[in-house]
């Protein structure tokens, strides 16, 4: 789907303007033009950014590819900008990375994305409702973007840190290999988040400091801003990092002591009973004559008070062991 | 609660001005005023902060959202900074962050946070029992503050040393569970110290390295020094991370230790009396006849003999245990 | 063997052009002379490379040895450039690197590598097909290579990371001693891979960066997209090291969790078990007498029965633990 | 204690100038002047401190208070040199550190430090000996100090390295808690040591590289020489860390051997007499009549030596465990 | 030993010239004289290189000392150079690092050495056997001394590298104590060639980058061929020590695997029997009479049965346990 504002020097509106009449608009040096991509075809997008815009190849070669690396190409006449959306599956413990290429000139934004991003969309439907925001120009436009993409990072690093909390309190009440599960694949979606936020932040440094001719220097400002977001962000998952490293050796260490604990118990019962269960076998040696009367030893109710005992012991040892949780 | 200090130029000074009075005392560029804002609504404290004080938009956002990254930021008229302050609850092994917004101007300070700081009432209240420390202008009273907050870093350090060493005696007395958690709390909380001191450190730094038209060159020296004192904490921060990270380790290799000699223990009783085990079977079968005279093994003083030998072996080995502290 | 593609400066096209040729043809400055020697042995290759090229004795010397660092060294006239191509042998997990020397001239280049690579015939054949290929000039044609070389990267790195999904099923799985090793091999093959990458990615930095009079301005932008593709390629191969780092740890720790497993079943059996059996072999001793009445516990249908218990008992604790996977 | 020595331009040498002739000295611009303070309370020194020499009041409480921190501050008029001095407890593995503050002018030294230290006892009595010392003028003596107190860094390492050599005989013989509690004190002094060290090696290089009024430039290259010295222990140091952190790691390794042999040993004994003591049990049951004649078996000689093996048996097994060092 | 070699600016060459003729050989500015000092005691080696040759003191200490750090000093007349070359003693894997002190000036190259080092043997009597090797200046000479140098590494890494592929094959065999000790030692030469190299590189670096008036601006290409294959060798020498950190994991890993399958068959095994032989125990007991007819379980031939059974089942056990490699 392709989709396209604009606004000519003389603030007039246009909410859908048709490829064709691009190649006009771009020569509207003070109007401003944004094109957006959704999921085109490479034989349909690739004609209007060589031709109509002029791009370089190589720049609508890494458009059209998903390559997945933020980064800022100077290309004079317009920047080439990757960004990254990030969308997380809270149950399936999963991050997903959107990748938005744009495309900043003087007069024009072109976004390039292949599949719907919500932060797009939302700034999309605020230019729509007001055309307020188109007035900054392309670089706020670009803001916008930014800001809102920025903007989603935080509740994901939220759940992360839930999650860990979460992770922390069955560590120390009762682990078990689902735990270890959980640690591995909240320790993955750090990495991945870290490899999101460390190269857009990246970005957000050369656009807050570069001179770019399409961006107003007043404006940088706004991308430092974001740039410290991102500092912050970037900060908070390391430190997710090293409590995710830190439940690990957590988890290591409690299963490591209760192995240490159920060792303990073995050795304690097998010194208990093994030294009086070799005298029992010796006496029960024939050697010896059943020669001395010990009739009260052997009578019936001796009898049924070891089949009690017998059936006793081992249920109080049980109970006794669910409730330490060995078994 | 907004709260206003303010000395003339021709050194009047007056305790409780009114918001409305800011706009005619920053017109005295030799005075010096001193707004502190506590815990105040957004629509009571952001008008005073953008029309009055004029500051940019973005670094009002910042100061009213609570950030807690230590910052400085270069706003050409002033100064806007973001300070740490900490507290360390000592029996939960926790510590807070309180962050602290500083607007510094050539004449007038801002401090800007949303819970009482116990620095900010001391250099407060010291301000209006003794004059002279507004002598000093706007940057001294900076470096007042800045001073008391960093102050109060070393005792938390100093209670995390004493934690540390409570840990290493209890890791080769009686190590359990519970040590485990101690030792992941005081490993969080040194984490935590170091994203508190090391941009406070980076702000400090800048205070005292960098050109700024509202602090005296003449007193970057005295910024210098904290800075100084922020090195000598991180160094000793590091020092205990890098000691707790030893008793995890410590404690894990006592634990394997521990469990070794157990392993030892069981695996001798079991080689000791198994063999023996099985030949006392071996002569129970009855394949055998009791066809021998052993009466002196059979009697009734053996067999006394044999019972309290068998009530007195589990007891001592029990006693043993313990003393040991298998149990 | 040596082989050698040469287009004049008019344009006209010779495919086989033999080694007294290549004097005359370095002469014609505007033509393009490509040379390539396969495995050649030292007295024929190094007399070229010496007499007619004239290039320093140090670069021929790093050229006929295999060194495997991929660098570049300016030479002036020439530069020169040592690349390494991949082939990834996927049963085996076995990584090999094959070296490509290069001098790049203003109207030559002269490959040199022992082993043919795939890439390298891949453009040679290019070029005799299409003309076109050599049009661009020697600089375009060290880029054709470097592409193909850098394209051979990517399905490497993607079998690495299936494999390493292969592998955390079976940790989670049925660990056992060849996961083991499969995981080390993996590991080798991303450090191998990574001494491969980053070194390329370094060469490719500096061609795509500094000025060498053999290489067009205009052309550099081709180095940077490579460039680019090799920075992502550097960073998937880190996030696989990541990826594999974690796998060991969570081989080890699911094993641990095993072990823990086993063992609190050992200990829960001793427990249930030891006790009963020193009553059974206490009440088994000749101090008693066969003096109670007791014919029903003694007779055939309770002899029968216990012997199918007894066939019966250890059948199912077998049948348990082999779905429980103990043994 | 305060003390000073006194070289006026003309090389008249005074041992023990008062504190009321300070100034005057101080005048004196081609004389040399050393003040020593050893443990003065700070109404003492401080008036000297701040009046006599004017020094500044930051650099005077930073040389008041003990710091810990090697660094160079460059007060124009003289400089602030924080050293420490090491001393090495070699029984109870102990290293602490002595700090000594000095103030370098261009015509005198000032000394200051809590406790006594070797190195500057040694640099006063050898100038109190033999005058020659002090005509090199304060940098010189500064260096003589600073020579001093590094050749005092060698033995401890040195006496760490013997201690790491036992640590690894231990692992290999026969490990045990000491040597644990024993690795950890080493890694705590080689911790302790890189912090004393690593600074001291940026005050040397400062002093070896700055240009400062009161060192001579032909003079740095000594400052440059213990730099190289230092770099070298810094080295030496570091390579004693891997060691040490090796150790740790064969510890664990050879405990971990250790306890998988006795585990094996254990399975063994298991496995080879419970099947056995099973059967026995088997034919004791009472479903079998003692019918058949077998009279050698149950005969006296066959219960004489069944005793005799009973008591050989668990003696020899002992034995054996002992000398395999098991118990 | 003091051995000298001279070549005047005509070309005419002595080989032994006495140290009293250093003076006048230093004067022909053209010449080229070659000092080599073996062993010398310092009496004999301070005055020539002090007075004849007038090196400065610091530099003749760092001489006369054996410091073990590679490094470059600028005295501006001369340049004092300390090269290691290594000696590998395999069957006791351990590393011997020998200093080479060496003085390089326009027309002279002094040599200091404690041992003797094969090296510089064989550029000396390269040197004796053709004056050719003379002729290219002090600066080739010094090249020459360090390509031997460097030419040393490599057959140590390349043991070291067959070392390793030894020790993966004994731990996926029968790893055991003895590998434990190998790994550890490989470890520690892997890290003392780590301080070999790095430092040399520097060096290497520093005299291919450098400007000195001693060394030909056209023979530094030489130097950073060599530094060129320091780097290679480094970056071996770092995937060597990788490989050794992965075996160290491989071990603990290995073991870890085997102890668990060891743990499991105890489990096993006393899950199989140990209830049986509580139901042997229960029947064995005297309150059953004998008093059902079960004369076959009873007869001779079950005894030699049970007899065979009883020899067959441990030795069974015992060669089963052995083929499996538990004891």
């Amino acid at each position: 789907m392709i989709r396209a504002l604009y606004r000519t020097q003389d603030g007039v509106f246009q909410a859908d303007l048709p490829p064709e009449k691009f190649a006009q608009a771009l020569k509207d040096e003070r109007g401003l033009l944004w094109v957006d991509f959704v999921d085109t075809p490479p034989d349909m997008d690739a004609p209007i950014l060589l031709d109509t815009f002029g791009f370089h190849p190589l720049a609508v070669d890494d458009a059209l590819q998903e390559t997945h690396v933020p980064k800022v190409d100077d290309w004079y006449q317009y920047v080439y900008i990757v960004l990254l959306a990030v969308e997380f599956d809270s149950p399936a413990v999963d991050l997903k990375a959107l990748e938005l290429d744009v495309f900043l000139g003087r007069n024009y934004i072109v976004t390039h994305h292949d599949r719907p991003i919500s932060a797009v969309e939302r700034v999309w439907w605020s230019c729509l409702r007001n055309e307020r925001h188109t007035q900054g120009g392309a670089d706020h436009l670009l803001y916008a973007l930014v800001d809102e993409l920025v903007a989603q990072f935080m509740p994901v690093v939220e759940k992360i840190d839930v999650a860990i909390d979460l992770i922390e309190d069955q560590i120390f009440g009762r682990p078990d290999s689902a735990t270890l599960a959980q640690i591995f694949k909240l320790k993955r979606v750090v990495l991945d988040l870290r490899r999101v936020i460390s190269p857009m932040r990246e970005v957000l440094n050369r656009l807050a400091r570069d001179d770019y001719p399409m961006i107003d220097a007043r404006d940088r400002v706004y991308f430092r801003d974001v740039y410290d977001h991102l500092v912050r962000l970037h900060d908070i998952n390391e430190s997710l990092r090293d409590l995710i490293g830190g439940s690990l050796d957590t988890y290591l260490s409690v299963i490591n002591n209760n192995m240490n604990d159920v060792m303990k118990r073995l050795t304690a019962i097998t010194t208990l009973f093994m030294p009086i269960s070799f005298l029992a076998g010796f006496f029960g040696m024939n050697f010896f004559q059943p020669a001395i009367p010990l009739d009260i030893w052997t009578g019936l109710p001796a009898f049924v008070i070891t089949l009690l005992v017998m059936i006793a012991a081992p249920t109080l040892a049980f109970w006794w062991m669910r409730r330490s949780r060995w078994v």
